[in-house]
């Protein structure tokens, strides 16, 4: 059975991850699963916020949000409804803890490092392109401050690399990076943000239509981790390039 | 190695669920897992949100808080603050989705229960509370919609039960049902909420320290779907007596 | 002429009056007036507001709430309309202004107290309810801020008691201590906050349908200041049982 | 012992009050008490809000506000805060209600008159003077609907006259209507709505200080509805004037 | 072709400029362009906003608002709604860069003068009166500063004077100073704000129907330069009599 | 004297127009003006807004926004604030104003278009590259809804063109485009939009720090519509491609 795209189900789609799209921010880049693209850019500002001063660490937070017409039909803008919406909150913070779990908070010293994530154009899988390009525009941003001395020399705030996909259940076959309209039908729907060495960082699975058992889980998991394999080698690729 | 309140790994807290606990509420339950005790209660009413209207099928939503002296230090009002913070969001997003994985909306009709879950005392655990005891209020409420024909005769909006818990890692050892203490520590939490058949509605796993491994995954799957098979004995033992 | 309850016109529903009901708070306290229930609890941190910083003096507030489905029919969460009604605004100001009119802010020196008064199960007078338990919880309070030292020996933040009750004239009767029914068909409402030796700190009294006279305002006094000096009595017996 | 302005205590300050002050507005009115000067209008549309539609009954509300140098320090816009106060709130029901209780919503048909009382400048009694002020403005808006034939012939919405003024004790001395430098140092507040028969309306009194007993309160009334009869003698002088 | 209320194309309407309307306010004016009355206060305090601490100057700033039934048709408060509209925002803006435009930061030091401009009646041209009060009231203002010796001997904050004029294309005719009737039917509306020398500080032309050449503009900045000449000898007139 | 960028002072800075940037929208550009870069799409929808309905008319509106880290240093968030500031709005409602001007609403039918246009880059005259960008993605979804025959057959909704550029008064020399360097220096700063056929929409002249004159005025006038026939070129070769 092909997929929609024509696909495989164990294929990604069609990844890019172009660096260097900003000129003002520390670190940047324009990622791309297939038709879903997110600007990601990467602050360093010394100093963090108030509760840690003066401990010696650092901190990295993100902050997610979608165009009004990143969509196929146009949303209300979350400043001018005057709050921000549940999904948007808990996907900023999943972008922020995933890519906490690969910071040592000690040799980042005492900066802080905001990654926003703006959806420009959405086909599915915003959350995990999201986390996927902030990886990359912050190891841009810590490259940037090692420069600039802002960390000391010899440190590395990085522990490692990360990256996420989604992969869900359609029609009883699990399928690797839900496209959107794969993801409206999918009976169970996840995301798996695993770092370079294959563990995972965060595991979040849900029934959309039917509960599932550890069967499903386990092969809907050995799709996402080799996903992410290939996602980190994307990654490393990208970051091999002279900017 | 025992644990700080001396329980084995695989063991829950003390779990009491009490019914009938408002006199207004179609469905109400004081639950407890040790000291966390959460007050559910389901609102039923006649109709539908206007985008689900004519549909003939109901719709089940849930809104989580906690009073500001739940917790060790105090907390200030989300309403005096005058937003709803990510956490709440995330939480009440949770409840709902775990609770409608076990509703026919059809055979709900076009009715609406809004499971409203206070935390009166914190320790760990909150949401899975939560989730355990709104889905007795929920199944009150229905036996009380039955009672008042608002539901057709011959109709079972429940598909099954739904119960959630808490399992992490803490100190290389994986738990049941972590108390505050004990998730302030955990290297990885997962909550995991499961139907009464043993599936999965919903996994949420994270790595709060150190990655975590597929073994590691495994053991904690275990636990909770154990955990959660206590949980729905003690449900319906609570809704096997008389109110 | 017997009331919807059975009552006399003088007569106050069962009170209860539980102390101890949160292992968090510095003091707490499960009020009732019948059906009407009330969660109070007391918070007392070191250190004043800003503006009083420096004074030697403390500081007490209380902030009243009632959840979702307290009531009959649920209402909206605050925290979700994103404001404050001008309700719980003022009854807020009215329980804090009425704990304040027995505390010495000199003997409490710079600390503060937040009450928190929830309302649980609303049957009419959910604020005099509050200021009645959320007396026994700032008692409690003061005297584990004795105990910790926090408060100089010998002072005594508290110059006095507090307690308030409902009355009203209802089909031309004065009655004590509304419930909801007879309060929805009062003429006349009235909150009367009395001290312990009989003054008062506090009276509001609205004309709902028709306006009243000074003789029908002197006999709802009489049964307020009767009803508070009950109160009053109940309010020590739970103080001198251990906790 | 003579006030600060020299007045006896049972001695108002100077009142005025001045219709047709806004081209637009059905009513209109500059009320002053001494210093204290409220911009009253009243606004008269067709129509009620959604909850009485059909209900052949019109409605009354009422919004209070402060111009933020109507004081001696400048005061944050509530609109810029983007909340408004506990205060406000409060006041803004209290005018309300006072004037709704000298009305008969079936005369008034399905008509709302909406009551903005915004303080130009503010010395004390800005809510008594509100309320004073309102009732002529109010008055006027039900003249200009009889005249529109808005409101059916031969009905007449107002059931009576109300107006309002604050005493206090000060220096143990009970005194009428209030300055501000007088309301600081009051031991005793006391807010009194008052119709031209000299029955209550509302009675908000509040101990600042010290409790207040039987005999100071029985005090304050007694100033309190000389008080109220002055200012109906004062309503009365300016409405039979030719606008 | 006369206009509506019989002016000439180039002729103002009556307008007053009354200082001292507050007694509290540093300066106050009440300015009338015919039926158009604004409240002008300048509050003037020590201090700076945090980000112009210790540059030793000073910062003037502006707040406009109109009261709900400054119009025909009463308008909801900004307050009530919870946030401040874009037309508020742009004419405050307005405002405040107008009068700092003859400013002198470093003569003022580091005071802080706020003015609070509030519509009481609208009929046109609220934001060029509130321009051309706020004018004078900060002038008194910087008076008062002056004679309290907050601002340095010999040093003039105000570098000049500053007032405002609409002009607009009407039936193809270009008029000064619309009144509402005027502004609505206008093709071209152009706001114009001069200093006394006849230079320009801002102006602000919008098409609302069709667009406008370089002659009509000539012509409406011919207008606007002679109605601000007027405006500036109202102003010096108003500012030359003893407060 | 050559210009930061060694300009003339008379030069645009390079002007890209790119359609077809987004999947989803009826018409959307990436326009850039040197290193500004703005996304514009536009919504068009079948319906208009409440107070619009059964005119037989459209509407047309426009929503500006910078993304956080499109200026040097990062902004907050306007949706985390809760709140739209000034300067948002203001530019919002420019652009609305401006392609209003262009837009015969009978022909438009009872449609909407809403443009979003998106700061990704800021380097001055983001509000003239929105509303000449912003123009040509309205353009796209007009001919797109006349391909859908939502759009009566014969019916041309657009009147002309419209575009928009920055000058100002640098260092006492008239310049066209201000890049951001030249923009915070500048003494003047003028907004101007026109029609393809020269004629004025909107003209937004501040004084930054001197007045200006009559002279300096028209110089920068002329400059504005040189700017602006040449952006109209640019639009009308845009257009000229095949999408």
């Amino acid at each position: 059975m092909s997929r929609i795209d024509g696909r495989t189900p164990d294929q990604l789609r069609p990844i890019t991850i172009e660096r260097g799209w900003s000129k003002h921010a520390e670190g940047s880049v324009l990622v791309s699963f297939g038709d879903t693209k997110v600007f990601c850019t990467a602050s360093m500002t010394e100093g963090v916020p108030r509760w840690r001063k003066g401990s010696g660490e650092g901190w990295v937070t993100a902050e997610y949000s979608m165009l009004p017409r990143s969509t196929n039909t146009r949303g209300d803008r979350e400043s001018v409804r005057g709050k921000i919406g549940g999904r948007t909150h808990e996907i900023s913070r999943l972008i922020g803890r995933s890519l906490r779990a690969v910071i040592d908070y000690k040799a980042l010293g005492e900066n802080t490092v905001v990654l926003d994530c703006d959806v420009l154009q959405a086909d599915g899988g915003t959350r995990t392109a999201a986390i996927t390009g902030a990886y990359v525009a912050l190891a841009d941003a810590i490259a940037w401050a090692q420069g600039k001395k802002l960390i000391k020399a010899g440190r590395q705030p990085l522990t490692g690399t990360v990256s996420a996909v989604s992969v869900g259940i359609v029609g009883g076959t699990p399928l690797l990076d839900l496209c959107y309209e794969e993801d409206v039908r999918a009976e169970t729907d996840m995301n798996v943000v695993c770092t370079g060495d294959g563990r995972f960082v965060e595991i979040q699975g849900t029934a959309e239509a039917e509960p599932f058992d550890r069967t499903e889980l386990d092969s809907l998991l050995d799709l996402a981790v080799a996903g992410c394999a290939s996602l980190d080698a994307a990654q490393r690729e990208a970051l091999a390039a002279t900017l």
